[in-house]
């Protein structure tokens, strides 16, 4: 006799393929026991059926095969729904912390995005009302907040301007100005609220990382590859280079010079090392780097702090 | 004798251009001054000496104007700040309602756009939580609204939609997301306050091209002109096809079908007429346009009604 286990139930045949007892699913049990066929686990009606009946197990690599998918012909609706209801189980559970996280590295980009596109309006449109400010004032953000918040007088005495070629703007037609430089500050909110929630998310999964990198490289490092396993996959060579995909394909087929470093440039490390010696701490940066994320991958120790302080010391 | 009269005062000089008298202005009679000589008028100073000699006037294309210039030369430092002056003082009064139009129509393209970035993101983001809400709502604001005002079963009951493959975020989670569709919200409600000021300024400049093209498009056309002025200066032909230029020099380089309309294309009265009839709607709905920015530029009256009401009984 034989026994076989489709996503949907239990089945036993005699030598002519004729059924001998089934046992069905139910829709809480078709989750549960496909994980376990998916582990190469028998299932509690596997187990009962196998208690009751002297049987052979059939899989799809079996001689016998072509019988039971026969048999399994008459159970096509069984068959659909307990698929449909496993693949929906499925993109349910895809949601993971790679994912949250390439979404959020993403979505800083475009706040970024659209706060510099607003602000490059900004600055054109505030510089008829007082077009001394803009050449003091560099950071989008900062322009922006001194704009809503402080009045030409204020600013000028601040800033000691002594006179502004600006012209005078009655209150209508400052109002719409004032609303879109404090637009502007509520997407820095916004920055800094969802920058604060990729530090949670990265502290929580990729601890080691995160310390060592910093939760925007180390994002940034993530995102990239496209999850922490692909991360941990990669040689530090190529976490070294990751981000200068462009320079690095400009070599390889012109012969330029290589690049030294991808992301890792805007690290501290990196930026503070000796112009003569930037490479090689962006190598020493992505050996420690790779270590870490092997450690956060496999649910190691925290040794991050151990690890920069290794670096710290040879490059003092 | 002779006089002349520069930016920073006026002068009178004897035959062998040995200075008389002169009268040098003060800084608030250089402005008010420099508004007479641009018109052709007499200043002030100019009557009082005309009255104490018997005077012949010089100025740039007189024939002895040589030796004024000459003359002038020890005054360069007065005659630097006078015209420093006055060129601030021009540059405080250039901005004009054109300018502030053109901005305002510019930075609404602009919210536009960063709006769609933002939701764009939004959209990708949700979906992880409720893939089944984008499939219904297609506007980027409706779906913004929803997703930060009512929780995922409301919508579901709303939406009568029974079953969700969407992923369960925990409230740390689902918060940034949140966050992100209130940021576009605010976006919204930026983008209705500039069109209330772009409706009050078309409305106070130009009435009748307000009034007959929507404050949206007839905004649009002046700003593609660059002011109210260039608008009046372009035959009706060119305002028809506003907005078409690409499609026109395709036309002019490969021969192919001339675009029948530019801008106007978004407006009701060419929306809204048979399919044959679209161009020529627009032809004279650009007639018409070309009529009323007449009127606003030439502070003429308030016609548009009557030129709206022919428009409709001709393509009754």
């Amino acid at each position: 006799m034989y026994i076989y286990t489709a996503c949907f139930g239990s089945f036993v045949f005699n030598e002519h393929f004729k059924l001998k007892e089934k046992i069905l699913f139910s829709k809480d049990e078709i989750l549960k026991n496909f994980e376990l066929i998916e582990q190469g686990k028998q299932t509690e009606a596997e187990k009962m059926l196998s208690v009751k009946y002297k049987v052979e197990k059939i899989d799809t690599q079996h001689a016998k095969f072509h019988a039971v998918l026969e048999f399994l012909r008459d159970y096509k609706k069984e068959f659909f729904d307990a698929n449909l209801l496993i693949s929906k189980n499925k993109i349910k559970n895809s949601v993971n912390e790679d994912l949250l996280i390439i979404q959020t590295i993403d979505n800083l980009a475009e706040i970024k995005k659209a706060s510099n596109l607003l602000s490059k309006r900004l600055g054109e449109w505030y510089s008829y009302y007082f077009p001394e400010l803009i050449e003091q004032i560099n950071d989008n953000e900062t322009f922006a907040r001194l704009v809503s918040s402080k009045s030409k007088e204020e600013l000028m005495k601040e800033l000691n301007i002594k006179d502004s070629i600006g012209s005078h703007l009655e209150k209508d037609h400052l109002e719409p100005i004032l609303n879109l430089a404090e637009q502007i500050n509520s997407l820095s909110r916004l920055r800094q609220e969802h920058e604060k929630y990729l530090e949670s998310l990265m502290n929580s999964y990729c601890k080691n990382l995160s310390y060592l990198a910093g939760y925007l490289i180390g994002g940034k490092l993530l995102s990239q590859a496209g999850s922490l396993k692909r991360l941990v996959l990669f040689p530090s060579s190529t976490i070294q280079l990751l981000g200068a995909e462009k320079a690095l394909f400009r070599h390889m087929k012109t012969g330029a010079r290589p690049p030294k470093y991808g992301m890792l440039m805007h690290h501290p490390f990196v930026q503070n090392a000796k112009k003569d010696e930037k490479g090689k701490a962006a190598r020493a940066l992505a050996d420690k780097i790779s270590i870490a994320v092997k450690m956060d991958y496999f649910k190691g120790e925290f040794i991050a702090p151990r690890l920069k302080k290794e670096l710290e010391e040879k490059f003092k």
